[in-house]
């Protein structure tokens, strides 16, 4: 396999986590977001959003979309498990993911940002606004991992909400984000970070890395 | 089942369509929106998070996040099925599905629009954002659907991708969106409307419409 990625990507970080914990190896290819690359003909073929990341299969399809993504390694091998079988846990947790998937990320990625920027307004204010979309969306995360057993997200097994939550956290720290307000989120990273296929994702330690 | 929705509000109409599809029954609790009564104590303490749709199972779980929750709807009846078994196309279907759930509607919806009106933007660039937002998003995803055969997103039924497309294309058209460009996506729709369970599901047709 082949994914298509970039250091700092958060979506990207999450595969590369996925791949770790169900023991997958995959050809890494690097896209730099800042100079555009991601925007070229070339991978604009591959794949039409322009986005990183994008994962090739040995059969030669392209997959887009970092949930999705993890969702089909989630059935390549049984165990560890991802997504739980359970029906309303599976939801849970999928929930949990999109949480940071649907209303914390793509409010703060570059895309955004720069966009903001281009409306006029100065780099403290769209950092402002950086912060403030993660601290609310982290603020009603907490909540709902403390209603449920730790030390992970969601019990004693790392899932698709973990693989979220650490670069979403990886983000916050990046934009400035108090992160004292989460004790409950920030126990599950220490966990995550516990885990060698956790240690082995962060941006830090890619290749690409600047 | 309950399902806490408001009639406007994309994401629970993505619910409503895959309730119908699926012939199962529930509850409609509507909670108006710009009137912010998703933010009442009553509600946060359902859903931290604040927002619909959350779906209140027979058991009494409470589910949220619309992907998530139709995730769990698919486990309750086998047929039709609205994520395909096969994993390459499930993760297709997916993606087509997160690519409007993560980068489309997030970056229109009421609360970012808020947002750049509370930072001076007025009414013309506001909807001009979200008309940019939508009208890139759609052009990817018109290329990825012209690869696949019609009548729908993905072959011969409705899938999870059919559920976020309509909901989002009613947004497109609410702000104004030149909707000539994705031929395949209007296609695509227009089978859809064609079935009573997208039919019954549109905002105009909802007890709470305004």
């Amino acid at each position: 396999m082949i994914l298509h990625g970039y250091f700092r990507s958060s979506a990207a970080w999450r595969i590369r986590i996925a791949l770790g914990l169900k023991g997958l190896e995959a050809q890494h290819v690097s896209h730099h977001l800042r100079k555009g690359e991601q925007r070229s003909d070339a991978y604009l073929k591959l794949n039409p959003q322009g986005l990183v990341p994008a994962l090739e299969t040995d059969d030669g399809a392209v997959l887009t979309q970092s949930l999705a993504i993890i969702e089909y390694l989630d059935t390549l091998k049984a165990e560890p498990r991802l997504i739980p079988a359970d029906p309303i846990e599976a939801a849970k947790v999928r929930s949990f993911a999109l949480a940071i998937a649907c209303e914390i990320h793509p409010l703060q990625n570059l895309r955004v940002l720069k966009k903001l920027g281009a409306m006029g307004h100065d780099e403290a204010a769209v950092q402002g606004w950086a912060r403030e979309v993660i601290a609310d969306g982290l603020a009603a995360l907490e909540i709902v991992a403390s209603a449920e057993k730790g030390p992970f997200c969601f019990g004693d097994a790392p899932t698709l909400a973990d693989i979220c939550l650490v670069p979403q956290l990886g983000n916050a720290r990046r934009f400035g984000v108090d992160l004292s307000a989460y004790p409950r989120l920030m126990a599950a990273e220490a966990a995550c970070q516990a885990l060698d296929a956790f240690a082995a994702a962060t941006p830090d330690r890619q290749p690409d890395a600047e």
